[in-house]
């Protein structure tokens, strides 16, 4: 498991995000780790998977896996391939990427048989609270609407946080991340404040000019 | 809320299931609910329901519905129409339209807005303590591999009944069915011993040559 | 077949176009077929069906069905089941409701089998020239951008209308349909003087204050 | 454009064909390529794919790529990256892997931009028909119930391949490869002579104890 509190950059499909800017990105994540001392995750598209393994120490992630096994399914990723190329764990049922209750089911306990970290993304509390019954690592609740915005979760929506966490530790103990719009250490800072372990970040981080500053931003809003 | 124990009959796309057939069949399960005071509901087709509706005064719900409002959504039926013509619930995330965790949590609020019925399926324990969560007013547990099949989930998989109830119950309080192989009075009076407050049948009597004298039958396990 | 020019109503899932207001409006689309001797036809919910389909004498057609026989498919809609409602054909692959092209292909022949016209959307000119090959009865083709705007293709995209035709042409003999913000007579014309056969038209007549006004108007462009 | 005939080994997510073992195998086919001077293409995971290209000459592509450009696309891969990535083409539309026919649009559109080769996949004559409107490089015609068996298309539905083939060059000159359940060069002498310029396999190579000597047995039929 992470140290928590975490940042999780999600690459997403931003063509700064993928190929030669993906690498040069996840190599900027990786300094900052060691010169911070903060637990840094990327979430990488599959082509760029192998690649940034390889050049970096902090855990690697897939944005999604299918809820399949090894065998006749042309076009799928699975977590057994994760494992073989040594990823970290997997972005499972991003709000991008949703998925039914059975596959998400799946691809947590497979990730638990594997030992690959698995973050499940919910859309709101009660989500939040139905997923944690799956058990798995990392829930990361994002409101859909203030994703891809300018507003933060943390200033726009503070009570989806604490409910949010509320649902989940009814449930069971599992650290809760919260993403959506979050942009700079005072919106880490407040979600970390409301009770989260971490944030989710994407186009704060990977279309910004200067990336490394905007993560030492970030990472001020951790400590 | 129906009177538990409850007999759901799934008519899926059965021939023996939709039309004239589907009418006639609805007919005989209320008169059987009449004669034996036993809760009966009929989850039939959208091309049915209105007719059947009319015709019946058990419970009529749909096989599904999708998870939006009124709006420019082709082809597509939603709760808010369901109550529109004064249906009495719905099934959700049937093995066979399995659905995402958001719609989900959609289709149950929507329903408990509008005061209709939702009886959300689930493939295994885990999948069915999470759905507890959001609240519906009924879970029902079919083990996919059993769906339709000669053995019953009471005789090949009662420890899944077990646990299943298990694991919504420590969420929360909602009465749980079983299904999938069910066919004669016998998998009933089993699977209610083991705490099941109802089950849900389908080709085992939609498809049947005398339905009347098996539903007879499956309800002499309930009483 | 239907004479043309025809004009194709589809009450998608606007409130205004389902239950007894879907049954008013198609009475009053009934009335303006018998009144002006021009083809009407209306696409409707599948809950709604029956009863419309018992109160008109215009076609009656589905917005959508699935591509499965009857058998074990819980909360599906065939082509089948169309047939035994009396149903005169069905709306496939409208940009609400798109399909993978085997399933269109299987759609097409399950109507042809079973005398049903089939009416397939189709996002532009490649599109509606490849489903040409699978010779549905209609091609609408509708620019996606379009859809639900105030702004028709006629005026628009008036080559949209010339190249499609070309396309649909150079591999079959079928008559095209356009639409996507069609709200008035001249509009119509537009289309029809470009060589469609006919309009779909949605929002412009379900959401109209005086849907009889409107139609009216709509028909004038027909003559 | 490759030279015909091509064969085509489709690595699916058969453990035997990803990780260590699919860069083993690519070697393999890329040698039988140099000694045999015979066209011979592999569609890989894209968790192999940069690794592969790296090692082989031959074309490397993928097996599905979703219809999206660079943006907020969590979890999807896109045209463009497999440009980036230097790779060869992708697989379109595989039984595996249906696609609604916007997207497969959509995608051979793209590839032509970019100047990737597209082979579209049909899973009967009226399908390939269709789709050879949209202009991609090869068309694959597979009948899905001989996919991984042991009878080939050539013995079990010789007449499929011809009416694909007419049904293709009745649209358009492109070339049809042909699969299913192909294992031997006298499987694959077949379909040629009956007119497809090249052959899928899958299972039959990638499953095989001695793969060498099975695609070399393959590459017999083709000369």
């Amino acid at each position: 498991m992470w140290k928590t509190p975490v940042l999780i950059v999600n690459f997403k499909l931003y063509a700064s995000g993928v190929g030669e800017s993906a690498l040069k990105l996840a190599r900027i994540l990786d300094k900052i780790h060691q010169e911070r001392e903060i637990s840094v995750v990327v979430a990488v598209n599959p082509l760029d998977a192998y690649r940034i393994k390889k050049e970096v120490s902090i855990p690697v992630i897939l944005q999604h896996a299918d809820a399949v096994d090894f065998g006749a399914h042309t076009g799928r990723i699975n977590v057994d391939l994760a494992k073989e190329y040594n990823l970290d764990g997997l972005l499972i049922n991003h709000s991008e990427r949703t998925l039914k209750i059975e596959d998400i089911d799946f691809l947590i306990q497979k990730s638990k048989e594997l030992d690959l970290i698995s973050v499940v993304c919910a859309n709101n509390f009660r989500v939040a609270g139905a997923l944690a019954f799956l058990e798995p690592n990392f829930i990361a609740m994002e409101p859909p609407e203030l994703i891809g915005g300018d507003i933060s979760v943390s200033t726009a929506r503070p009570e989806a946080i604490v409910e949010t966490i509320e649902a989940v530790k009814s449930v069971r103990s599992i650290p809760v991340l919260v993403g959506a719009g979050i942009k700079n250490g005072e919106d880490v800072k407040k979600a970390i404040e409301l009770g989260a372990e971490g944030v989710l970040v994407a186009s704060g981080v990977v279309k910004a000019k200067d990336p490394e500053r905007v993560v030492n931003d970030l990472v001020d809003g951790m400590m």
